[in-house]
């Protein structure tokens, strides 16, 4: 019986394998489409841009908040125009009906309205959000955000243009370039649509359609205005005149004399916040960064006031980071008419990663997933268990530190393993290093040079400790 | 005509206000079932805790990878037994079926199956995961997971036991107070299941009742095993003579001494890990935390081997930290019975957040959002733009910086500010400071006593760089 017993246990593994086999094959193995798993190096690149941009953030007093992924369909709801067939909702499955998160913005003003005891804050988010878009070269349907606003009632143009200073300290600590911060103003854009004369419920669809001349020509443009959303030719061109102008101070002087557009109030209150964000971004020293651009419009519906958007000179990469003033989002939740201005912008991390990760490529030492300080390598039979004795006197001194889980160890492959992983220290140890209580220090970014100096236990965590320490500097 | 214009556009805007009023009436403002948001402070809670916590992987030569939070429909069936109608399922809007991940190990597995490349591993990952349970005290369906696995072929126990040295690490350093690690092995269950006459096809829904060992009494699991699950009573209590049993290595010898079960091919297993298992946690120091304990089970079906539990000794919390071996999930992927031998655990990091931030509340200091090095104090009329300018001074010099974006502003206010914010340090400047190039720095912590020293601007930065730095300690 008892070979029958195994045999037939055997059958039932071999009936268990196939079908583990058959229920494998039925699906393809892969990440659902428009998303991608981040590996350790990927990781390290990622961890590396959230380092810098979060120390900029919190160099600049803001404080961070967290919301959940999804949100309930209805805060999403009327918030994103044209782009909200883009929501990915979740299956009803009794109870209420959700979406996962588009943007950080929204769900920063639901908090908002949710929280009305915040008068002000300067908050960052850095979170995923989600867009069932059609993924191409570099788009993604699963991708970080990385947003930074400033919300209360401030005196005018105060806190945008200190969002254009952390703005430039991101792009420039990023190192990611040459940038251009392009700017403009919704009431400049709405003033010169009210003066070109656009009826006023075609407002935001022309300006989504002005959104295009960063990628498409004027003609393209006119066409999509006057064949496509119905605009008069006429209504076309007077808006070419405006629209495609850039400077800075210069294009403020021009339009300033434009006695036509500053009779127009929403303009002329444009134009004056330009004026005085200019003057800031001067006392600031960001505006060797900046253009004044009409041709800039944003996408989104719920801006109110300051757009802007930066660009990485000589890259066809598009936007690096965008935002805007938006005064009234947090008022469409509360519906008490309740005021909470807000304004922030948010980085592209998405292509930021991308830059980052082609330089890490070259330059591997950018980005090291491996963090370790030191690694143990024993010699011979050495009892596994004093690898186990070693490495927990220096964890406890928090000295990182690894040891092969293999029994059998070459001392060589553990070098290469060192040099491999940029891991400077290797600790040898071997029978008659145990009895003499040391253990040997080997430097391996000294390679063959070094052969390991003999430490007494007492004095290694001091010693690893020196040999980790960075050249120290005289204080300048 | 103007009037008549004033007047429509009056109208506009309060049909406009109206129905944007009726539109946030229609739902509730809050966020979904079971979520939640997190504020400044609990944030700061948070990232200490993540900063403790990814110190210790880091320490252990672990690396960081990243999955979608949503997954293939079928990446995730079949794997959770009876916890699948949990599973939050994206409405199919077309395209592939997708459905939240319900933890970080699955994906994991699903991470190894498709990057046949990587042959070993010892990852750490971070994320939300996301379970349709009924939300309670302390309980949510959106929740963090913070997982460290060793995946590969290795030497027996020895990851296994690092494990455990990495989870005593994490609790002790997050100062939870004393904990005991239970462990056991899923062979010894299974052995004494085989030996008490348990059908083969009920193992796992015995073993699930068995883990509610730890909250009920023995005689609520054993009607459960036989009333509910149907198991002849005398076998049920043939198991209760086993699975009540906890000690160290007394339990350990009275099991080897135990002829019939040693007979048992499985349990012989089981119980030889253990025994190989307590030798290393005791080179590893770790012994002295952990409990070899029969009744422990765990809920999940894919655990193969070795599984621990960490509690809380006083506390009534439930278990703060879990996990095993499991040999066979990284196959139901690859479906060509490839082993990829994996072990590891997860920090019940919501647990350990309410503690920290019940502690945060009566010890702020604990965790303070905003991390400030300096507050720029204007004095009477000075124009705004020195703020800034002086503010970008010391951006550029990475000192945390902040001014107050309104034009009138009271000093006490201020210092007050400072006081409440735990920023350090005041920098006053006024009309008669810009005059003679000086800034006058106030240290906040001193009070009243300290009234400011004027500092010329060329030695700004290095003095505020001085007066921040700790007190410099002997090197040891």
């Amino acid at each position: 019986t008892e070979t029958a017993m195994a045999e037939l246990k055997e059958l039932k593994k071999q009936l268990a394998e196939q079908n583990e086999g058959e229920a494998a094959k039925k699906f393809e193995l892969k990440t659902p489409k428009g998303t991608r798993d981040y590996g350790p190096v990927e990781m390290a690149v990622r961890e590396r841009a959230f380092g810098i941009i979060t120390n900029v953030f919190k160099r600049h007093g803001a404080v961070t908040i967290d919301t959940p992924v999804f949100e309930l369909k209805d805060v999403l709801t009327g918030k994103y125009g044209e782009d909200s067939k883009l929501i990915y909702d979740l299956k009803d499955q009794g109870g209420e009906l959700c979406a996962l998160r588009y943007d950080l913005t929204v769900p920063f003003a639901r908090f908002l309205a949710m929280n009305t005891n915040i008068k002000q804050i300067k908050r960052y988010h850095i979170g995923k959000v989600y867009r069932r878009d059609n993924p191409g070269k570099g788009r993604f349907r699963e991708f970080f955000q990385c947003d930074l606003d400033i919300a209360g009632v401030y005196d005018r143009m105060v806190p945008d243009a200190e969002i254009l200073r952390i703005m430039s300290e991101v792009l420039g600590e990023l190192e990611l370039g040459k940038f251009l911060i392009k700017v403009n103003h919704r009431k400049i854009l709405d003033g010169i649509f009210e003066v070109c004369g656009v009826p006023e419920d075609k407002f935001r669809t022309i300006c989504s359609a002005v959104d295009k001349l960063d990628k498409s020509p004027w003609a393209e443009v006119k066409r999509e205005m006057t064949e496509e959303k119905g605009l008069d030719p006429a209504v076309g061109d007077a808006i070419g005149q405006y629209v495609c102008r850039k400077g800075q101070r210069d294009l403020l002087d021009v339009m300033l004399k434009d006695e036509k557009l500053m009779a127009n109030e929403r303009a002329k209150a444009g134009v004056e916040d330009i004026a005085l964000l200019l003057d800031y971004l001067e006392a600031m020293d960001v505006l060797q960064h900046v253009s004044f651009d009409c041709s800039l419009a944003r996408g989104l519906d719920y801006y109110t006031g300051v757009i802007y958007e930066a660009v990485l000179v000589g890259a066809d990469l598009g936007s690096i980071s965008g935002g805007g003033r938006y005064d009234n989002l947090v008022g469409m939740f509360e519906g008490k008419g309740k005021q909470m201005p807000c304004v922030g912008f948010s980085v592209g991390i998405e292509r930021v990663f991308s830059i980052l990760e082609a330089r890490a490529k070259e330059n591997p030492d950018i980005a090291r997933p491996i963090e370790l300080d030191a690694l143990i390598v024993p010699l011979g039979d050495l009892d596994i268990k004093e690898r186990m004795k070693l490495a927990s006197l220096l964890w406890a001194n928090d000295i990182k530190v690894e040891f092969s889980y293999k029994r059998k160890v070459k001392p060589l492959d553990e070098f290469q393993r060192c040099e491999k992983n940029s891991i400077p220290l290797a600790l040898i140890v071997g029978d008659e290093e145990l009895k003499q209580d040391v253990v040997k220090i080997k430097d391996v970014r000294e390679g063959e040079r070094d052969k390991g100096t003999p430490v007494p236990r007492s004095q290694l965590v001091a010693e690893i400790r020196a040999r980790l320490r960075p050249t120290v500097l005289t204080p300048q």
